[in-house]
């Protein structure tokens, strides 16, 4: 560690991560956000057309999350979340995502693109994309009609079926050299919550990116999905768990990383009625499982940054 | 004074503004731009078109030369200035007029929003609008061929004839009361350079901001544009002057605002030739002739910021 501060790596994509950093700046500033950029829909679908650069969604929340926790990066979140709303041409553009736009519009490396923004924002660490160019997402999916293909972030986060197989388009791609360099020198690596199969899946579908998280020295926490099981069995379908269990969450994660070992595991209490089934699973795989309360309690179906902001500062000690 | 620094209130629009503003700010801290709302064309007009707000490219300019002036502040100066470039709908539009756009969109009121985005780029100074709505710019002119109606910020500024009369749509329109205050508090206030139809007449053709600059006890100034004369002719038409003398440009000036007297009128060393003029019609009117080299001598037809520096450290003694 420098200091007393963890060096701390996250990967992920969308609202989980952005809550896992929200709750992380709070413990460290040597931060670094690995993000997802498949997303082909909404604002960033539209600029990615328009301008041929990653999608900036992803990014962009990564980067509000990131924001100086003062009035004034209160303020700059807020307005980089912010989405137009007319009749016209700018209807549901995030203001963040054209501040990305234009920086790369004007031809800056992406990388130097996103620091310049990180700067200009007075930003904690740093955000880079998992790849050194803009993804697409497809999945193949099973379900009681039979088997079906989709494309697209939102698409495959939000299909109801099995999963089948899993693909990055195009397959295989290029790690950014100064994510490399981030998971190498990282005292914290953490994966998760989010999308299981849009946001944290493919992180581990960049081969370099993959064998840099698996030979890192780093302490490896993954954070798992809230269950949207009570005790009473399933009364939630938020989305995120598709149908399969926690444990079954792990499977297919190592199914695309078989060489990728926990030091953490996280689950949400309501994990609870799953739990010996994980805790078998962790026996043979290694890996210790913390159990704690982290929903929101008035979103219900996400992580409360605050809980998360508790869980980081006791692994931290 | 508050202090040793002037309070100061500049009017007018576009590049000329621009260069007032980034020198005065040298100056003072306590600077006010009070900004031409009348631009119909480019990425203004489409973003007025779009969201039924101020165009906001004057506002953004001034804003962006009040950005501060160290790395981060210029890097935030040129982002607001930078200008999409694509085949598709963002294609000319500036990052600040979507930045402000967004803030009005958001249902702020128009300067709370100058504000905000003031204060999220930490500029020197506050940029207001000059009037409680948008508004738009018709002028009559006669040449050769006769009597023709032009209407548009661009095009009345560079219509090649005599000006007949200039309006407002629509008329008499209403000040803001943050500008009327400022002009009351100001020390110093100046006019010009710019574009004299469509950025520095408008100004007094705003019923309460004309009589409060009438009233106002501050040392007014009137910055003359350069002439594109030299001392053997006029060689280069840069537009400002469309074909009138430097003594006729106050004279128009006087005839939209007749109680309005300058107390300092500078022109640049290149109006020599008619400085005789000049004279005796600041004998009749009142007022000191300046006369300064404020030319930039890399575009010949800008006032240069530094000279300009020097002579508002030269007024404020």
């Amino acid at each position: 560690m420098s200091g007393s501060k963890p060096r701390v790596v996250a990967l992920g994509g969308g609202h989980g991560l952005a809550a896992t950093l929200s709750a992380l700046r709070q413990i460290t500033s040597d931060l670094t956000a690995i993000v997802t950029v498949a997303d082909n829909g909404g604002s960033s679908g539209r600029l990615r057309e328009e301008f041929s650069i990653y999608p900036p969604g992803d990014l962009r929340m990564a980067l509000a999350a990131l924001c100086a926790d003062d009035e004034w990066g209160r303020s700059w979140a807020e307005i980089m979340q912010y989405r137009f709303e007319s009749d016209g041409v700018l209807d549901g553009h995030a203001v963040g995502n054209l501040l990305l736009a234009a920086l790369w519009n004007k031809g800056e490396d992406p990388v130097a693109g996103l620091d310049r923004v990180g700067s200009l924002l007075k930003v904690i660490g740093r955000v880079l994309p998992m790849s050194v160019e803009p993804l697409d997402i497809e999945a193949t999916f099973t379900n009681s009609t039979g088997r079906f293909i989709v494309k697209g972030q939102v698409e495959v986060a939000t299909a109801k079926g099995r999963l089948e197989s899993l693909r990055l388009l195009p397959k295989n791609p290029t790690a950014r050299p100064e994510s490399l360099a981030a998971i190498d020198a990282a005292d914290w690596i953490v994966m998760g919550p989010g999308s299981w199969f849009s946001s944290v899946l493919p992180h581990l579908m960049v081969p370099q990116q993959r064998d840099a998280l698996v030979a890192a020295k780093a302490k490896k926490i993954l954070i798992l999905n809230l269950d949207s099981a009570t005790e009473n069995g399933p009364v939630i379908n938020s989305g995120e768990y598709a149908g399969y269990t926690a444990t079954e969450h792990i499977e297919i994660l190592h199914t695309y990383a078989p060489d990728l070992r926990f030091d953490l595991i996280v689950a949400d209490q309501s994990v609870v009625a799953g739990s010996d089934q994980l805790q078998r699973h962790l026996s043979s795989t290694g890996g210790e499982l913390l159990i704690a309360d982290l929903r929101d309690q008035r979103s219900l179906v996400h992580h409360d940054p605050k809980k998360l902001t508790s869980l980081f500062a006791h692994i931290a000690g």
